[in-house]
């Protein structure tokens, strides 16, 4: 290379980098240009719609990003609730509403669903043009929940369409994670953990690396750095009953268990506030169970160590319920335990542990919201995808948040691979509950009375939706 | 491990996977079970819509592509045809837009946009459930567009909707091509080139491998080893005019050319028939210009090496027709040399080519489809791009390709940073074409006369959509 | 970045790059400058041992063996030529000798050890500081071996024990070769097969893409795009009795072969004429043997397809010798048939077939070299590597070459894991040659009488070296 | 796959797993077999040198690796002695030597070679036969001098000849270490870095994560997630003078310094003990400015921030010595401010600033070893680098530790890429340290008197070795 030659390359790089990182800028309307830094985010959104071509589309999808980023939260308010505006053509849509009335053959149809589209669809699928753009969208639509406005349910409609399809499982990778994953990606575990907190990097070593221990995720391959869900596993000899003695650190040769059988989900945790109502985790399980059973052939168990999150606000409500009658006078009484500070930690602490079991898989089986499901958020999960009650631990998770939300208890899912799928069907159809013989058999203890008519016993493990007391559900 | 353990291990690792594998089986309705493997495709695709939650749909999608597999062209028509019958609830609809014109209001808007959306459109979101999904849908497309059945424009035009969506330039990866390229990605190479063959291995290494070679291809995640469309592009000091000595061998010292100028895109290719109608090529050469620029900082100058591939039926057309003034009775005899056999290495070739790089000149500034357009394709795609037409070039191509489609032209288009963009909304707009002095000063050779009323001179450079004369347009 | 700053950033970073690229000329002895460009390379060699230190090292080895890459055969001959003389200093290993003699204690002979090193060794261990310097050491000693000059056996002793110590086995990397490798690796597939050629790529995918093959080879870390060594293995039900069927194109549906039994080993290629004398053969077998054995859990059978290359030459020498008893008359008369064009296509081929059997057997277990090892290279390979002669095969190899080197012979031999051991200590240590019943049964046929004496038979399967007539050995 | 056929080959496989597996014990001498799980380490040495073949190597090599790692402290010490008596057979070594004197020519050279030849290393190159083999070599070198027993020093011999032969420089790889490396690499960052001890994961980040720090190490291929060595850049735009502010955290908006125009290397740690004495800190200062200097065009300036370890010591003793002329009885009075706590927060540190930024200059030009190098290790290593001395930093590292070493003293050493080479030539042949004029004049301050005789003035800049006062070097 001459010496002569290289400044004027350089200038002409120079040049060339400035004109494709500022195409954007020239590229827009002249009333946008770079003399109004702050030009109007609306022009801008309608330039982007207005179809001046795929290469303005991106230099404008990227300044839209840009700016939105700089807002303040009142002003990504307003933003929002500009799209909200972006609706179809009232005229046009009447037009096509009428034609379709008037001869409804698939014409008709295909015109209506061009005229009834948002524009704001064709919108954010542009502004998906510019680098980066995905993970700017799921942002968005974050923002957008956070603020919880009924006008921006449209917004969120469309969007919720689009990442939906975006975020299909098709497109999913699955990945471990373990101590040779990049610290980027780890620190996002750390903070995500929603079930029982990750005590930093130390605490994270001991859930990753020991030769007991996996964790996997879904990654989305445009937010590479970005966890979507993820769920943390032990591989043990039998299911455990508590959380403590799981989280505890592993003993220093007993990295290798050889022979493990069964595979604990002990926590599973969703990432992303943008992707809400987007559902990956029957995905995951599924998935995962499948990795795992063919990287170690000894595994036939495959259950949940979950938490029961709102079983002490219905007990709650319950025992402050005058006019129920699942806890007579001389159980009003003894439930007065768990208002004591460290009741867990006195001796009389079992006294009390015959009583909340029944409750409990009173709350498991007969508690339902309106629609018929079990009031239980996590036993609907679970449920839902087709795994099975197994067990209610007494001390599950004596942590301040386990006492606190379930006085204690913890929960076994067990997914059996042969039931999944009659479990799920029976579930969605008729809100059956799968529930092994141990738990049912906790609704009959204590009171030495029989509560009939409060279950079905539908092939002798599964209450139905339909015998249930209404004022109990929530 | 204990020598008992195992076979159990064993025998439950088989039923696992088995299980696993056949779920499809299982979870299908009994009517479709594991005894009548050929039961209906139809009612597959009515129970992947009827919501048997989305572990089914893994099974179920997985079972419908690979049914279809297996499937005669004829049953593939079938399908297809059945895919077209799921149409939305009439009732429904009609109801939503009454509802909708008695008051159209925003939410009306939601419902009616739910009541229109056809259901095809969630069976194929669900299909791309099952595992390498996206290429199958991306193959079902191909042959829908192979059969040409106009009762399959409707399940086109939502596979066209989804497929826009989900291969979003936001989601595409650029991947340099070359020689430490998979095998299994460069016979797709081989076999996707589409303008100039690629006459085996040897042939592409000589067009991947060389200092001053590149190729570059947008990938989607989903289709890891297809390639989507990929640019060939030649690092040369000047702009050159013709393809032979381009494709010819290197010389052995001249690969690393050291400080190169020009970045020639001499062949851009589609791949996949399934994504017709999705363009990319405007992205990837935006986004390897940005690319080259940065590995090579000596480059300046972008352009093309293009075919002109309608021009000799054009020139046929002009030939046959008596009252075209385009071309004298002199000229028309002049012209008869191009039906003699091996013209163009006869010495009176010379003779015709005033006459004939007029007419090409003519051909790309004044010859436009019914659209206002140019009629030439390759024209179309560059000019809409934002590049202008450079040069054009007597004997570019002598393959007999070449002299069959363009009697031996060629031509350049040169992306030029700075005018992309008003010369992509001056076409867009107004049907401009943008090209050089030295084209539009073709225009005036040999007759010695001026075109008057032929074109509009915009700055100078540019030919008006309006400027037609209809009769010539196609 | 301001555009003043650009210019002189660039024209800094000109110089550094400049004054990286150009260290080496920099620090060479001024002598030997920029302005003397044709500087001795005996010079450079003797700046690079001179200590001028580590960072002169990178530059002077890479001006080395740039300058090398430039010489013509001779010059090369004498660079190699001046490398022989770089003796240790004759008078400081004589004082260190009589030292030892006088006393030798651990001292001194760690003094003899410095004081007799070849300063070559360091040499090369500098040489190999510049970028990519081990393939062209690699390089350098094939071109050594071209050369076969006895003058340069000091250079070749030095090279072979410093390449043997950089490619020990620890730090080679086996890696499968599919067709999703890399076409740079592929194309030196092709080149290096020394078995049986491929010809070009589309037989060469036939030999990885299938189902049922396999191809694995060893890479070394500092040579990443080329293999070392590789193997081709079918995985079969049976094992194969000839190469033509083997090579043949797959059946169309037979690719997935789903319980192969047998592994069969049929060619394997060293690659690096430049590290003959290396082995690398019998750690790689065996690792694709641990690796085959984990993929694919249904396979028993570890076998070769070999050639028996020596086999015709042997037999031409045997029939030259009227001394030899190993033939009679008759079998001297019917072994004419040998000697005829396409004698392999004639009815009367098989005529000869139990004859020329049972004469591969005599070669095979009785025909040895002077080290007492048989005479055959292959055999000696994979006997030495424990495996037993398991069957030689008929009509194994009827290509042009398979006749010329065998009269078409090929022989399996089977690698047993439980008697590799034994079968290697007892080749070793006593030239036992592990054969099958089946191999030692053709030494009866034909004649009807027994040869008492010719091998020993040790668990009834081996012959051993000392059972050997003299003269029959080679 | 038949239910049959599967526990068939699951056992097959089990066996052959084991197989391979417990190869080591089958292969053994049967007195060190099975039975006898404790057999002789020395045994197993004298049968990996017996010549057993290259199987039996990796399965004997592999079990004296398995065995080592079992032992105590003081059975390796018993063990490392054995392979100290692993010498040459005196009897053909006085054979050779005497051979060689009666006639010294190149056979009896080699002769001698081949008999003086230790046969520990070629033990060493046998037990690398083992898979992971090279990082529990490099691990036993780390035992071996820790015992620091000077019978092991014939061993340390050995293993120092080969392991920087392994860890040629021709054989490492740069890696950039930042928040997207593996966390196993990281934590090993966390626990290797010697200069400025790192503060647990969030103290790591500031140190990698921001635009404006750098960090890379050399990796070998065979030890893939353990670094060898490592440094520390942060990129600026001036030299700093105190580590506090730069370890600091960064501003938020200050990440992306946009034109750095110095790159500082404020921290450089070796990683493996096992490989003490093989300098790797040259190669990787060199590579990381080429690497810098392609990344970020606007450095021009590349220094260190480094500490001056035995300042301090020295100091000490200097003041001990009432002979030392050096400091007079004013300036010893003086420094006694620096036996105070916390003097370096008084008021009065001050006054001793220019009395000990002379002595520092003193330490640094004057101070020589016996071999008559700098007494700085820190600054033995960047001047045999050739960089120059650039600045001396008046509390420029406050901690505890800069305080006790350096009374909070620290140095920049600048690389200039021009004078590289001849500093170091000039250092390496003739002592001579490069210094700037800033710090020669440092020698100057306060006393108002020259100090004659101290250092020679080669152009200007350097002080000899020559120059030295005998009784001032350490």
């Amino acid at each position: 290379m001459g010496a002569r030659a290289i400044p004027v390359n350089v200038s002409f790089l120079q040049e060339l980098l400035g004109a494709v990182a500022e195409q954007g800028r020239q590229l827009l309307p002249r009333s946008l240009g770079g003399s109004s830094p702050r030009a109007s985010l609306h022009e801008l959104a309608a330039a982007l719609l207005s179809g001046r071509g795929e290469a303005s589309g991106v230099a404008i999808a990227s300044e839209i990003l840009a700016r939105y980023r700089t807002l303040e939260a009142q002003e990504r308010h307003a933003f929002l609730g500009h799209l909200a505006t972006m609706q179809p053509d009232p005229e046009a849509l009447a037009a096509a509403a009428k034609v379709y009335l008037a001869n409804p053959n698939p014409s008709a149809v295909a015109a209506l669903q061009g005229a009834v589209e948002s524009p704001r669809q064709e919108f954010f699928r542009r502004l998906n043009l510019a680098p980066g753009a995905t993970a700017q969208i799921v942002a968005m639509r974050q923002d957008l929940l956070a603020i919880a406005d009924p006008a921006l349910a449209l917004v969120d409609r469309d969007l919720m369409h689009l990442l939906a399809s975006w975020f299909n499982r098709g497109f999913l990778v699955l990945r471990r994670i373990d101590w040779q994953t990049p610290a980027a990606i780890l620190e996002k575990i750390i903070e995500y953990e929603a079930v029982h907190e990750i005590q930093g990097w130390d605490d994270l070593r001991r859930r990753l690396d020991p030769g007991d221990r996996r964790c996997f995720a879904f990654f989305h391959p445009s937010l590479i750095d970005e966890p979507l869900i993820f769920v943390e596993v032990a591989l043990m000899r039998d299911i455990p009953d508590d959380i403590q003695s799981l989280l505890r650190e592993a003993p220093k040769n007993g990295d290798a268990l050889e022979t493990p059988t069964t595979a604990v989900f002990y926590s599973i945790s969703n990432c992303q506030d943008g992707l809400r109502g987007i559902s990956f985790g029957n995905f995951l399980i599924k998935q995962v169970v499948e990795d795992l059973v063919k990287e170690c052939t000894s595994l036939r168990t495959f259950v949940t160590l979950s938490p029961v999150p709102q079983f002490a606000s219905w007990l709650a409500r319950t025992r402050a319920d005058p006019e129920s009658n699942l806890i007579d006078d001389i159980e009003r009484e003894r439930l007065q335990l768990l208002d004591e500070l460290d009741w867990i930690y006195t001796y009389g602490n079992e006294a009390v542990r015959p009583l909340l079991m029944r409750l409990a898989a009173h709350y498991f089986l007969n508690v339902k919201t309106h629609e018929g499901f079990p009031a239980d958020p996590v036993a609907r999960f679970h449920l839902g995808n087709g795994a099975r009650l197994e067990r209610i631990n007494w001390q599950g998770d004596i942590s301040a948040k386990g006492l606190r939300e379930a006085h204690g208890l913890m929960c076994n899912y067990r997914y059996e691979l042969k039931e999944i799928e009659k479990n799920h069907e029976a579930y969605e159809n008729e809100g059956l509950v799968a529930a092994s013989r141990q738990v049912h058999a906790l609704l009959k203890t204590e009171r030495g009375r029989a509560e009939p008519g409060r279950f079905l016993q539908l092939s002798g493990l599964r209450s139905s939706r339909s015998g249930q007391v209404k004022e109990e559900s929530e």
